[in-house]
């Protein structure tokens, strides 16, 4: 039997399908030092130990967003060889930092499939599941894939189309165990804004840009494991419809991400992933604008300390983002725009603001 | 006196000379990360401590061929900075895993020489012999290169060939100290298949294909300590013989080992190199593909729990593997073919294998 | 209020104003790793621990440059976002070694500043001192930056410059607390060269060239959380004065101490940077090569294991160093020198050497 694998196909994803991700992967302080130079990130949440620890952490915890992609990558042989396209992404939920030391593993089941009217494709649905191998659960999302057929004359299963949320409710995020922000300090994390100083649909210009390049896509996208073709192969790809690899989304979700410090410096720690679309694909030399907007305010039941605010975070190409663009007059993404992220971010409360 | 160092010429390699070569180094995790990052190299043992644990070892082993190169990078600046090609190697064996934390240092000795008919350049063999600063031997393996002579009109020494063995013979594979997988599960190492599995002349398309570009096989080989003046001097190469620096064959032999997985994701461990030649330069930019053929499958005294897979790696150029090409009808090596790799691989046989 | 920074103007550096630099980051074995990847350094007390120990050190100790990039990393938010070039450093000392696990952080004191002629930009002076979040510092300096002012028209400052030592005096110099080497083999570090086999006036051709790439540069200076726009932004420098974003002139200054390694491969550690000029900008594609002269040697009081010397380190681009190129005969650097950096070094002495 030919032991190459090919990928599964459109007709190989049942509904109710679990599929156990291999490669259970142990996380270092080493994997957290390359984000950092792969995204230029400046939270200090996570690169700081002493901070960490005065804010109630036992060590500085990994970036949530690198924590979704080593998850991500981990489904990636299973879900994601013969994928066409990333959809969507939504109900995504943080449920306990993750530690140098830690070891992810990951599942993903199949909550849906619909056949696309062309026959030659379909769309399939999946929960992945991110957990340590000790049990904790770490990252559950769903996200929608535009999948190959293996025979294009194979007949359309009953199209299940899952239900989801819109937004991950406010009672249903979960504060990271143990951060308690006690003092703050602006001069410390690199921002005097707190949870209070933000106004629903309030818009900031991230201002900075920053190309990514050939080997700098590519080494992030095997440090988390994504082994898609479309991201590595040039051989072919130079001959695809873009005339060069794409740059896996998740790249242009964390620069966008770092660049956002800028204006969000105290956005310490993301809760979850409400929505999330790649609206164009992202090459090799594209230089990355970000923008964002206050969607929403939530206190957070018992906590004086931390507030969550509702985020959407645009990553632009080869476009400043000081106009804040999103969709043309039909409604559909300008070409500039590569992501739109809707997400729940943690800042602490202007209560335990120290000036020293 | 002149302190840049130009490097050692032919005349140089007197027979018994033993090169004790600078620059002991004490791996890490990091370097295991960033391996993993300019690889894409999948195999669970190296990367999971749990699993690493439950097969009998302390921590997570280094990568074999990661090994390979940092003894390889050691006895550069004594040997291979007047090369103008490394020819072949044999007789590679290794014989204790390497965890973070070591420290690895290298000898070499001289064990052959011969002038080539120009006069103006000479074949040197060396075993070299890399070993953790504690006195503990990790490899030792022959190499030849074909190294540039001081002055074209010094006098032919007296050829010294040595003879080397085809074959590492199975009575001589060291497995692991302490390696015993027990309970081998599929789902979790990425790999359906077994020792048993694999039948001799099977051929085995590794599918994938990946690009290997600028800052990727420098960094490699700088992380490797190779400074081998072909992989960096663009000044220099861009007017050379291929418009290009060269990649080290080391970065080719790493990706070929690591798009492997896909067909060979129980062949956790390495443990001889039996013979290897880089067929024809691979050049920033270029596409690897790579194919495996079994060439001889081994029992190993007194186990039970693992076997010993001796495998052709092959791997090509922008070119697929579907084809399985190596050598044209003249017995040359084709013109996709980048490395012709012949190993032994330890797999855990079927009666290790347990389903969850 | 707008929330994205768009960094301080030439008229925000009133002299006598201190700016806590925000985001102290926690260094780890991986930022050593990833610096050894980055520029090839070969340097023994930096890279093997049992080395590092035996010559009394707790630990390696993070490469003094890497340390100085880092402290500078720290500073460039509020220091350089609006410089238009980066002009000297004076005056620099390292007063601690720095280990992994140690969490750096950095302030600046203005010390002076003067309008320039034209009247849209001005030079500010900066005192920054680098200490580690427990208090103990680790490196100071001086360095001059060309900045933009916000508006034009604002009135120019009383002119107040700095009076900066040309050189850091021998007996201000600091060995790192702990470090005696007691046997310093030069078949393990790599040069048969120590203090005294070094003459004033002498001159090293460093031999070896090494291009700085696209993705490479970018890391460095992301590792080093320099988030200068000039480095990273390829829409905007595309366009600019030199078609291509500028390499971080502390890439360069790594990649020459590297370089420096054959012929200075005893000089185990920076104790003061007298002065620095960043000659011509270097470019992606650019190949380094490096020279050395030595302006003097100094006796450290009480140490009969170690001597400083006084090095110049001279960087250049696409150009071999064989001929020494400087300056031309109107005294201005010629076009391929990058850098012209004069340091303080420690090498062993001949009395610590031993034959094993």
């Amino acid at each position: 039997m030919e032991k190459g694998d090919k990928g599964r196909f459109f007709e190989d994803f049942e509904v109710g399908r679990v599929l156990r991700h291999a490669g259970p992967r142990t996380v270092t302080a080493a994997d957290a030092a390359l984000y950092l130079a792969l995204t230029g990130s400046r939270f200090a949440l996570q690169a700081a130990e002493p901070l960490a620890r005065s804010w109630g952490l036992p060590a500085c915890p990994l970036d949530d967003i690198l924590v979704f992609h080593l998850v991500f990558g981990l489904s990636v042989p299973d879900l994601s060889v013969n994928a066409i396209a990333n959809l969507g992404y939504a109900d995504g939920r943080f449920s306990a930092p993750v530690f140098p030391g830690d070891t992810l593993a990951a599942r993903s089941t199949v909550i849906g499939r619909k056949q696309t009217s062309s026959g030659k494709s379909g769309i399939v649905w999946v929960r992945t599941e991110g957990f340590k191998t000790c049990g904790t659960p770490v990252l559950d999302y769903v996200r929608w894939v535009l999948v190959n057929k293996r025979d294009p004359a194979s007949p359309a299963p009953e199209p299940v189309v899952p239900e989801l949320p819109a937004v991950v409710g406010p009672d249903r995020l979960v504060v990271p165990h143990g951060l308690a922000p006690r003092a703050v300090d602006p001069a410390e994390t690199g921002s005097p804004w707190f949870f209070e100083d933000y106004a629903v649909g309030e818009r900031i210009d991230h201002v900075d840009g920053m190309a990514v390049m050939e080997s700098e896509h590519r080494l992030a996208t095997r440090l988390y494991r994504n082994t898609a073709r479309v991201h590595f192969n040039d051989h072919v790809e130079r001959r695809g419809r873009l005339g060069s690899v794409i740059v896996y989304g998740g790249v242009v979700m964390s620069i966008a991400r770092a660049l956002s410090f800028n204006g969000l410096g105290n956005a310490c720690s993301i809760l979850a992933i409400n929505a999330g679309t790649h609206a164009n694909p992202c090459r090799p030399g594209d230089t990355i604008y970000a923008w964002s907007e206050v969607l929403e305010r939530a206190e957070l039941p018992g906590r004086a300390d931390v507030g969550a605010l509702r985020l959407r975070l645009v990553a632009l190409k080869d476009h400043p983002a000081a106009d804040f663009p999103l969709r043309d007059e039909t409604g559909a993404y300008r070409p500039e725009v590569l992501l739109d992220l809707d997400y729940w971010a943690l800042l602490p409360r202007r209560g335990v603001a120290v000036e020293r």
